[in-house]
């Protein structure tokens, strides 16, 4: 992994300076570079409204940033909502993303003035219908799409898409407004073509609402645009191309509203996640790799390498490609044997790499810090930095 | 799963009578359970030491209590250090058990009064040597165990048992006094007789390093006693009367001191989480099972989820065996995919089961609130209350 591929040398220099007096770990993000992505993504789908999920990063720096700029916002718990109200965010900027809610959050959201709600059972129709009437929902279907996703998101939420007749009609039994449909191809997803198939499946089913009377208007695409990690993808921009060629496919000129919700697209590759070498060992003289602890791990920031699932680009302060490199297993400093980050993977460092270096893990901007453990171990959780601007 | 092999009626009604009244989710930890689990082990180890891994549980609660019945303490961090500093606890009640730490961190503990660190490689005992001079140290060694435990721990720590060795002759070399071997089979460890090939390979180390003038003392079995949980295990009893006998076996009349490290055994069966449904639904008609989710998931007090690894037995208020059940995925309230508990297990759940009933998770007090998120999807972390005496 070269660090060129992601930071310019004037970009790295800025990071390396800034954060040589901290003690790790901890992790920088640059908010220049969150404005950047939101502005891009946003002059590729001029039409759409962008709704960040605050569970990627829910740092106030970044909701203030995004607020700022003009963002939309998706809640996953009425937490999240509180943070925004008391940030200052209007509750029309909000949509509540998350289908599974208590009845009393529901009525605590709507008393707040929220009025948009994914949902994608009876159940929590009936809970909306009852504790926020009058509101607008949108249907989540399941969709393909887990196996080309870093990060599958296609069994939990959402239902069957031809369940989703049924459940619009009794959202407007109940005297709610049936909005829309929503999908999530899954995080990190790399095959641009998932999006078609859903879109597909989504065209169906406003076909099918209309010959019930029901007039769908929206789109939620949820997330899934990629953040850069080890393995190459697609650029946004080639993501956006083939999409809103997707949607033309599919709706010819009576293209639905769209809300989108990046997270880790807009926040993933703002982050960079500074961490020092503990200890470096072998289990044994004739091993041919070695064990690299570090003072983070699975617990204190990098979750999404459980079953080594996101693959983070992992590189030193200075790169010098003379230097010979090796195998290394990288672990995190917890007693907890799953607390190895990278076994399989086999990252490789140079052969004379020692205890008291530092490691910085890049796109570490989303779905980092909120996940740290309280404090497993006695580790605290790990702070965050902020420059930019 | 029945409630009645974990909990006698009276102390099941007075664990709902406490907890009615208290918002969900949360976890009641019953103090008189861990004090009889300290009781009875200590009674079958009568010349051991034991020292309780804070990590497990690191409850001020749980803590005061061991403190009080004599119990030593492992500590993984010097954050946990700092805590049992703070509630009185002497420096020579405990060790430092994670052989991965900083320098700087070595020498805090040194400073604080700390003696006694494990160890399993040349450059962490340099650290000891220079940052804690003239302490004592243990080499944890590397032993099979993972395909019978439920929590393997048989890779990340520890050297090849060849190793400690050259390990054991070079803290004499540093100035350090070479104390013992520890080992860890894994935790929830379900064959007994793996203490047994762990203690063969003990055997010989002390014997090679007699050999070489170094006269070890003390053996650290670790931990890996079992709590109760779906699966069964034989009990402390079994496993205690199994391991003196294998002592005894390898080390005749001259059986070294003792330290065991029990953790999930004093405090796993002592805690009780208790979450509430939120929904239940199908994502389509045809669905053989139902998807039951709750407020409390894998990032909020059930990381050892993972994977399916430890099976809580999840039981109702009340039962009712007459009543019809069925197939249920459990799963948490965040918006991520993998907060999923249990797919492939199936655990059944009566078919009347609804929103707003609780469910109880036995058996939880260890290894669930400390890896809590700090705000994951704006959850807060799970708070726990303490009955008993």
């Amino acid at each position: 992994m070269k660090r060129k591929n992601f930071y310019s040398d004037e970009e790295w220099r800025k990071i390396i300076e800034f954060s040589e007096p901290l003690q790790t770990p901890f992790i920088v993000i640059n908010l220049d570079r969150v404005r950047n992505q939101y502005k891009e993504l946003a002059s590729y789908f001029p039409a759409a409204q962008i709704h960040y999920p605050v569970k990627a990063n829910p740092a106030p720096e970044i909701i203030a940033e995004l607020h700022q700029l003009g963002s939309n916002f998706d809640i996953a718990s009425i937490y999240e909502m509180d943070k925004l109200l008391s940030m200052g965010v209007p509750p029309e900027k909000m949509l509540f993303g998350n289908t599974i809610k208590k009845a009393s959050d529901i009525a605590y959201a709507f008393k707040k003035g929220l009025r948009l709600f994914a949902t994608d059972c009876l159940s929590d129709i009936e809970n909306i219908a009852v504790h926020a009437p009058g509101s607008q929902v949108y249907i989540r279907i399941l969709v393909q799409g887990g196996e080309t996703a870093d990060w599958p998101i296609n069994r939990k939420f959402g239902c069957h898409p031809m369940s989703s007749i049924t459940l619009l009609e009794k959202s407007l039994k109940r005297g709610l407004i049936p909005y829309g449909i929503s999908f999530h191809v899954g995080s990190q997803q790399r095959s641009v073509w998932q999006w078609n198939e859903a879109l597909i499946s989504v065209s169906q089913i406003f076909s099918l609402a209309r010959e019930q009377g029901i007039h769908l208007e929206m789109i939620n695409m949820g997330g899934g645009f990629p953040a850069n990690y080890a393995n190459k993808t697609h650029s946004i921009k080639v993501y956006a191309t083939e999409i809103n060629r997707y949607l033309r496919e599919n709706f010819n000129d009576q293209i639905p509203k769209i809300i989108l919700e990046p997270g880790r697209a807009l926040v993933g590759n703002a982050g960079v996640l500074v961490s020092e070498i503990i200890t470096i060992s072998k289990k044994s003289r004739s091993d041919s790799h070695r064990w690299v602890y570090l003072d983070t791990g699975k617990f204190n920031g990098l979750i999404e390498t459980m079953d080594e699932g996101t693959k983070y680009p992992v590189v030193m302060a200075e790169e010098n490609e003379k230097k010979r490199v090796g195998e290394v297993i990288l672990a995190g400093p917890t007693c907890d044997s799953v607390d190895i980050m990278y076994e399989k993977a086999r990252y490789k460092l140079p052969l004379n790499v020692c205890s008291g270096q530092r490691l910085y893990w890049l796109s570490t901007g989303a779905y980092t810090s909120s996940f740290a453990a309280v404090e497993f171990n006695g580790f605290p959780p790990i702070n965050s930095y902020f420059i930019g601007k």
